[in-house]
């Protein structure tokens, strides 16, 4: 019996490395097969991609049945997409490589404020506001007064700067959601001669990344919440500079450590000091008695090209 | 000017630790977002897959265009696919992850035969046919003789093995491809008592996988064929076996170590034996003078459950 049990497992061993020879041999085809590929860049990036990818396949064991679901998942997230509705893009974001993106392409450099996600919301030629004045044009919130410097890396004050800001207003939604020509809770303005800049926008409130498709479902079955942390976002860019694109957050928000998109950044969470409606407002205007709040964000770029 | 260059250098130092850091934060924050998944092994998938892609994305230094171009890339995949096209799996063709899926879903057991991909062409209740008879239904290309065995890993002949066979015609179509009805070069037949199978085919042919869509696109771009090596599927069944979906390859073709989908396996490279139009054929089937070609491929089946 000793003999026949040792030859099992020799037989099993040998099954083993051919099985293993026989997985391994596939991705060196695959690898193989790129070649001729004329762009190096690309070669690089398919063969890394080709890598990872029949490496996910061989650690999960992955079976046919997950691999069909898998093409299931893929075919209704193409199906969903419009030019209204970006699925591709939500399941990016929801699996942190948007996120894991954005890091990559923008290296901590001294001081200089931390990048997150750009977001779908973003539209070109919002209304140009002057300093103090507000971006919410009409959209429900809380006011909130929000107000900072610009500077380089080396401190000083980078006047001139342009900075984009937009939100969703307090029901949620941003003007781009409601289907018709609406803006508002966006605009765009520029550092004065010191490098400061102030306006009026709303307190942000949290809202849902579309949830009502695979990604959606996806969220669901693994038990995390659509739910994205409040936040208003920036983008800020001078010349000689990197642009920055990123939001603040609101310290205490209970979604800080969920945030469906993990866009969240310690750095970036700010104190938004709640304001009872009878005191002054810092530029004297008159809320009608209503509260409001302020937050401070001096916001540091990096020399361009790093 | 020493002490501000090591300054300098521990300075860059800190810079690199931090960036690494904020990377290796993200993908801990999305890892850590599943840890509320109740179905273990969709955690367990998820998680390969997340630890996977953001590692892609690092290895690679992924710029925001190229991030943008993938975004794009899928969007075109998604809205090309239908009822009759899946590009989803012609992507993971053509990358080898189905591949990558069968071999992990087919682990070598003894001498049991390679299985290879199932391709998109199987269609459920083809015809049945008796030993030898004709499986082209009218389907244009030269005729070819196939015959063997079907047994178990012990070598015990499996009487009444359900072989399932199908193949493209001459001009590199099967017949799901022409839009019509017809039902050609496919049938389903049962090994005899012996575990004996004949029938007639045709032999094969090379034809491109669908390639007007971005995995055309993609193929392109890498310097890739989107060619198959000539093939005939078979799915071959029987009660207490593994299922076994593979293909026969033909000897000589120059497109063996070129498959678009890495589906050729040298065991299942098989001799189709070109015979002049004037011999005697197998059967005494009289083929008007035609040339034809014949091809032996004994078929081992693994245990089921293995």
């Amino acid at each position: 019996m000793t003999s026949d049990h040792e030859s099992s497992q020799s037989d099993a061993v040998a099954v083993a490395a051919e099985q293993q020879a026989r997985e391994a041999d596939i991705t060196r085809q695959v690898l193989d097969s790129l070649r001729d590929c004329a762009d190096p860049r690309l070669q690089e990036v398919m063969r890394s991609l080709v890598s990872h990818l029949h490496s996910f396949v061989r650690d999960v064991r992955l079976t046919e049945e997950e691999w069909s679901r898998g093409i299931e998942f893929l075919t209704r997230a193409g199906h969903i997409t419009d030019e209204r509705r970006q699925e591709f893009i939500l399941l990016s974001d929801v699996l942190g490589a948007s996120m894991q993106t954005v890091a990559v392409n923008n290296q901590a450099y001294a001081d200089a404020t931390e990048a997150t996600v750009f977001g779908p919301f973003f539209v070109e030629n919002s209304p140009e506001i002057a300093a103090g004045e507000d971006i919410s044009f009409g959209a429900d919130g809380e006011p909130c007064w929000v107000e900072g410097t610009v500077t380089d890396t080396t401190g000083r004050p980078v006047p001139g700067a342009r900075i984009e800001v937009w939100e969703a207003d307090e029901d949620g939604f941003y003007d781009t959601q409601y289907g018709d020509d609406r803006i508002a809770a966006r605009a765009h303005l520029f550092t004065d001669a010191d490098g400061t800049y102030s306006f009026w926008g709303l307190t942000p409130t949290p809202y849902p990344i579309p949830h009502d498709g695979p990604v959606g479902n996806l969220l669901a079955a693994t038990g995390r919440s659509p739910m994205r942390a409040s936040h208003l976002h920036f983008m800020v860019g001078a010349p000689g500079l990197r642009t920055l694109v990123t939001h603040i957050f609101v310290k205490g928000d209970e979604l800080l450590d969920k945030d469906a998109v993990f866009g969240v950044k310690e750095s970036l969470v700010k104190d938004f000091l709640r304001q009872p409606g009878d005191g002054a407002t810092p530029d004297g205007r008159d809320l009608g008695g209503r509260s409001w709040s302020r937050v401070r964000f001096d916001i540091v770029l990096a020399p361009d090209g790093t």
